[in-house]
């Protein structure tokens, strides 16, 4: 008498994805209690199990859930936000600055939300997940009733929910003590990468995990900067540099490994990590080739990601595994690398081993939890099927079906998705108030983007330094009279410098922006070699609040920061309508001349071919005591033998900009 | 008051793709006659025209209609047939045997309509095609509606509509006059490939597209491996080689060119000629990365194909698109390289401009034709949409969006498709008839690939040279004896040769499938140099028809065909379970013993060492026949000095593959 089943799927062509590639054709799957009792002909199911629920495929393809094995989905409220720059631009001049705004519990809820919806109409059932509020993603996973890897982000750095790493982790403790007998949520720490953390921080989280068992989801080796920064800091690359650390005391989940070598690989296998690869996410990043192949022969478990939607710009694994098999023929000058089967199993059994989550799902085998798709690959873009190849159709899978074949979608024996409708969670509304997130974060970039001082505070750092500065120079043909009269005992030098600046101003098409300009200072020491080395952003507002007799001014405000990024950064950042170049080699003297202090500075401007020029400066705080200091600056630059109509108004950038091309 | 016009689409996110990009939110499209009669602000064409046919657009973005640059859609009816393959293999051992046994009038009339389903569903107005019975494919396009360059195949080879390369001219000649001032179809030219054609083809067809003024569509640069042989053979790299044939007389759209360098990136911008960039192809074949970004700043025009659906394995342009951006990003190390607004502009004016025909299609301009697509980008998996950046929208499209978002699709001012329902073209049946192709086609491959024999016989040139063969084989311990039984005047020695011998055997699981054999025969000269070297291949009968007393053979037959591929080819070709390697030194005589010939080999068995063997061989076409020439074999055999004890039966292969590993 044949046994009761809660669900009996057949007449399928059933790829159990197991590791003998296992298939039946016609197929069938016997799900109880959330979990596959039996796979097998269809035949031999249908005469050893009656079900409460007999599903005729109708020669769908049956086959485990996709694995997404890397994403962030709360960032599903950012896809789009910003493209075609660099990571750096992307993250800190974007991202991160809109992150720290808007980021909260009901903006992770939300973006899970949409997350869920398109992966299920693609065809994931379980994802590994790395964000802030992570409980806030693991509540709404379960709700709609995936299977999910939840990690909560710990960093060095503030975060949206938390001030400190310390909090952080306390955060990350009690979430997987919440979570860790959950049916569907794997809860998990992760660290964020070991740029963004510190030694302590790898350590407490690999400890936390280990504590209690659970895996540690980390970015490692995904920039060859990354790892030039690794070697220069830590005298060796990524992946040793962690495992110094004992992060693989921990079951590591490890995103990317774009730029490791055979020993890093052999390193990764040796301690059981788990690889996330990420095709889109690399490419459009230009992040690098990842050493797939590689990584596969050396017996580690790939898996596949989407990373974020936000850098993707999606997360639909067929496109991805697709990629994947892509890729790793063209960089390897061959076609037969990393077959459609092989690619098809990093998207399912390879993954679901990647997030140490191997024996609960990832293929179709009895004692797993159901977790299965079905795929209609009847339609015109998938056909003709051919047969002779046993191979043929998982090349069909991966090379021609897309996301949108797939019809059905069922996690731990539930069905969350029937004929393309979705049964868990209403689509209705998550659209509207994603809207309305898009629209508070336009206004706010919007905002930003029309002030180019609101797009230096939102990278950090930047401090309004001088609140006013009176400043009088004079082009002068000869620097000897200025160094003999700085001899004299009406000048008390209190303090000099010698510097050689390079200075490189962007300006806008809005002149009222002002200049931001980014400076390198190379302090030269006596013997004239160069002892340090300081690189600084200013903001110059470009208007004069008052001009005074004999062309002293009273500049307007100046907002300076250290400038921790490249000039390439802020280029791309800010975007300048122009550029010019000067360098110069300046003296300086921080003097007493009546009583008053002012700072007085020789220059000789090399580029543009400019000369010397002489420059009285000081700051001040009222427009009386401006006065005062704008006087005294005339005689002072009269005591250094300079005649008043020799002053110029402009500054360095402004001579040069009106400067005749080549001259 | 208002003009009339046929339609007025309104209400959407306008989208011109003109060389200035410029867009419309809300925007509007009027179509009078089959073509574009103004783009604008809805506002302003809602108050200027009236319209038969109002289409309230609600915010989808319309736009032209992606190009196609590059594709052969016959070939829909071989997708999937073979994956995971070398170029050559894939090619020459799949796809131009099956093309020989099934292209037809009718083939080709079904795969075209195949590929113009799928391409209105993913937003295609447009491609250029190159095949055989070009103008079956035509009679397709215009029977749908759609708008192509429609290409002839000319090559050296008999191709499946002609028997000679000056056949198929005549028929593209006229082809051509059929078609010259067809509204939708631009028929064109195809010389293959400069390495499937002659000089003699290339300049041929060249004036022959100059004297209609017609497109001439090729292959060029595809692999490194066409460039190597090309400077062989020519002393030069593809693009001067084939513009020394006066190919870039004529307007050239030239496929792939993913192996050229900055002179011939020039040269093909000095001559006006289009290139189709196929990104899925050149991964998927492993074919390399093409020089985009750097043609695109030479100013040539690129557009983006998709290759043949049997290469792909779709006609998606929506995933080939991004694919283009992407790894134009990659192979730069720039995220900002080939941003999504140029990589549209490829898939649409540029792919015009690339097919000659920018002045009829690719943007939304007044004058041109009416070739326009409508693209929901409200879906879950689009959205959110911010709208800080103007170019938020153009990577909306290219990173986020689908090609089953497109809904409508217009060509030359008729609607092909309305609301994901196809208006042109009935689907039903087509997909019955695609399968009933890939059901014989799977026959004759599974047969096939059942055979050596037929697998040999498949890629061509194989020949049955020996019916029979008396075999007396015997192992020797010292050559001197037989060098001086030669002197002897029994003999008498017609012929000798010096060969050094490098074969390497392929077996079977099945071993009644005998031996394939790849020969590496050096011909030693009198002074040891190697003066020549042929590449042969065998299949070698397992079984013996018979065996005489003392080991004398008589062989199976033997098919021989010169090896015009590598090993490499015939080992991922015939898939063999197991390789053994022979490397011999070989004195060959032909001699004449009682009147009777034989051939006399003295081997030197250096890999594996076996040592000395001599072999007394003779053709037969009788049985008795062969008796007689067994019994003087074994008579030779003896006057050479072997003991008959001596005499081996089996072949060097089975002795070798009997050594112990190592032994």
């Amino acid at each position: 008498m044949p046994a009761r089943v809660d669900t009996l799927l057949t007449n399928a062509i059933l790829l159990t994805m197991d590791d003998q590639l296992t298939r039946y054709e016609p197929g069938a799957v016997a799900v109880q209690g959330g979990e596959i009792l039996a796979v097998g002909a269809d035949a031999d199911l249908r005469g050893a199990y009656a079900a409460v629920e007999v599903v005729d495929c109708q020669g769908k393809v049956v086959m485990p859930g996709l694995v997404n094995a890397h994403t962030h989905v709360p960032m599903t409220l950012l896809r789009g936000l910003a493209d075609d720059l660099r990571l750096d631009v992307w993250l800190q001049g974007y991202m991160m600055p809109v992150e720290r705004e808007y980021v909260s519990p009901d903006f992770v809820h939300l973006g899970t939300l949409l997350a869920c919806v398109e992966m299920i109409r693609s065809g994931v059932t379980c994802f590994a997940d790395m964000y802030y509020f992570e409980e806030d993603v693991a509540k709404a996973t379960q709700a709609v009733g995936m299977r999910a890897v939840c990690s909560q982000t710990v960093m060095k750095y503030p975060t949206p929910d938390a001030a400190s790493y310390e909090e952080s982790l306390a955060l990350a403790e009690e979430f997987i003590q919440r979570w860790k007998d959950n049916p569907l949520i794997v809860p998990s720490v992760a660290p964020h990468a070991p740029y963004t953390c510190t030694a302590e921080i790898l350590k407490a989280t690999s400890a936390l995990a280990v504590k209690y068992d659970v895996p540690l989801h980390t970015h490692l080796a995904e920039t060859a900067t990354e790892v030039e920064n690794s070697r220069d800091e830590h005298g060796m690359p990524v992946i040793p540099y962690v495992k110094k650390q004992n992060i693989f005391d921990a079951k590591v989940l490890a995103a990317h490994c774009v730029h490791i070598d055979e020993g890093e690989i052999y390193t990764l296998q040796h301690h059981k990590a788990g690889v996330a690869h990420n095709p889109s996410s690399n490419l459009k990043l230009a992040s690098g080739f990842a050493p797939v192949t590689k990584m596969l022969e050396a017996g580690l478990h790939v898996g596949i990601g989407t990373d974020g939607p936000a850098s993707n710009n999606d997360l639909d694994m067929f496109e991805e595994i697709r990629l994947a098999a892509f890729i790793a023929k063209a960089v390897s000058g061959n076609p037969t690398a990393l077959p459609a089967q092989i690619a098809l199993s990093m998207g399912t059994l390879q993954g679901a081993r990647a997030l140490h989550i191997g024996h609960l799902t990832g293929s179709l085998e009895p004692g797993k939890k159901a977790d299965l798709i079905l795929v209609d690959i009847s339609s015109l873009h998938n056909q003709p099927r051919f047969k002779h190849d046993a191979n043929g159709v998982y090349a069909q899978l991966v090379y021609s079906a897309k996301s949108s074949d797939v019809s059905d979608v069922m996690v731990n024996g539930r069905w969350l998705m029937r004929d393309r409708a979705l049964i868990t969670i209403a689509e209705d509304g998550l659209l509207a108030q994603a809207g309305e997130y898009a629209r508070r974060i336009d206004a706010f970039l919007i905002q930003r983007e029309q002030s180019v001082l609101s797009k230096l505070v939102a990278i950090g750092g930047a401090q309004e330094v001088e609140s006013f500065e009176v400043q009088a120079k004079a082009k002068i043909a000869d620097p000897a009279p200025i160094l003999e009269a700085l001899q004299k005992a009406e000048i008390e030098i209190l303090h000099s410098r010698h510097y050689h600046e390079y200075d490189t101003y962007f300006s806008f098409e809005d002149a009222s922006q002002g200049y931001i300009r980014y400076r390198e200072d190379e302090f030269i020491d006596k013997d004239g070699g160069v002892s340090n080395v300081r690189y600084r952003l200013t903001l110059i507002g470009q208007a004069r609040e008052n001009r005074f007799p004999s062309d002293v001014l009273l500049s307007r405000s100046r907002f300076i920061a250290p400038a921790s990024h490249s000039l390439r950064f802020y280029r791309e950042y800010f975007k300048p309508a122009r550029e010019t170049f000067i360098e110069k080699d300046r003296l300086r003297w921080r003097v007493l001349y009546q009583g008053t202090e002012f700072y007085i500075n020789l220059d000789r401007v090399d580029q543009p071919d400019l000369g010397y020029f002489v420059e009285v400066k000081s700051r001040t705080w009222s427009l009386r005591d401006a006065e005062n200091k704008a006087t005294l600056a005339t005689e002072l630059l009269a005591f250094l033998g300079v005649p008043l109509q020799k002053t110029v108004a402009q500054d360095y950038v402004e001579i040069a900009e009106d400067q005749p091309p080549g001259g």
